[in-house]
């Protein structure tokens, strides 16, 4: 019991597959708690008093927030299995760049590729095709973004990938035609049985996002 | 000349002054290079093609970007002197928790109250308000965010400090009489000698974004 933990989430959330993905790497049993977003429970407001946002970590009673900060902590907290982050500090401050690089760079793009259409959409997309170019350019030809060793980064984005599809339909372009490295890269991540236990189905994605658009929004 | 320590920065940047204040804290020597924001060095834009952004860090000819990556990059390759860090992985959490609310929440806010007038300054003025007040709550009786250690947050924070004054009077509102705890941890900060070797003085902040309000935005 004292050891316990628990994830306050929701199935679609890429930020919430990256501590799925780092709780996977590290063997550590959790209890997941789907949370209904348009009625959030009082665990998750006690928990998360100042974003009230999923994914929630509660280790031991005590809360743990923002999906990168989990990360790490469950890095630290397990060190044995599987490394996420690299020993040396240059190449840990690389990692942390680049998954910073992502929370500031897809957050309004891909909320706009999300629910908006017309001009805002067609903006967005163009700045989610610049990340992708960027991240593109930073793998490279490595098999990973840290090197040989699946890691922060690869955590970071692979949440991501499931939402391809969706991007390409509501916003009507062609992620995967561009970028083939980068969906290389995502079929590596996908042989690890953490990435492929926690990523969802892409058409369950794409399913209830149009769903929301033309419940919620009125659009299609 | 292989461990070569260089900042390119700005004077009145409070992300400069984290990396500054941090290197302060380790002792470690470093060359101080003050760029030209309307005119970057060819050498800051090598450095950081991403943000194209000061502080940058360059450690052995290898650049770290981002402040708060800086500061823990310093704080792992030179751990002995003034941890900046707990070691605890829960405090560690929570130290990295606030340092990211600051950068989220102070951006906006921080950025309408030195450019803008009207409506858009009062709105920034109630979200830094608000921030301050969250700040302020978490701080509570503690000496330091971290407890009775100066450390990460502390870091973090304690720049905007010399912004305070700009902010009351560009802004006409005042900071230091509804807050007298956080100015209370201000100056306990201040009886550091890393940060009153780094903090600039307050009116020479003023003096500065004042002219630049009269002289290039032309507003008063």
């Amino acid at each position: 019991m004292a050891e316990e933990v628990i994830l306050l989430d929701y199935w679609s959330s890429m930020f919430g597959m990256r501590t799925r993905i780092a709780l996977e790497e590290k063997g550590v049993k959790y209890e997941y708690r789907e949370e209904d977003l348009s009625n959030k429970s009082p665990l998750l407001l006690e928990m998360n008093p100042i974003h009230m946002k999923i994914p929630v970590l509660i280790h031991k009673g005590k809360p743990i927030c923002e999906s990168i900060i989990q990360v790490q902590y469950i890095d630290e907290v397990w060190p044995d299995a599987n490394p996420i982050l690299p020993s040396d500090p240059y190449q840990r401050a690389q990692a942390r760049f680049w998954s910073d690089y992502i929370d500031k760079k897809t957050a309004g793009p891909c909320k706009a590729l999300q629910r908006e259409t017309g001009e805002k959409q067609e903006t967005a997309k163009m700045e989610f095709m610049e990340v992708l170019k960027t991240l593109d350019s930073e793998l490279g030809d490595k098999s990973f973004f840290g090197g040989n060793v699946f890691g922060l980064v690869d955590i970071a984005f692979i949440g991501f990938y499931s939402w391809f599809r969706t991007y390409e339909v509501v916003a009507n372009f062609s992620i995967v035609a561009e970028f083939p490295k980068l969906i290389a890269w995502a079929e590596r991540c996908l042989k690890r049985e953490s990435v492929a236990k926690v990523l969802p189905d892409s058409d369950k994605v794409l399913k209830s996002v149009s769903d929301y658009r033309k419940n919620i929004l009125g659009i299609n």
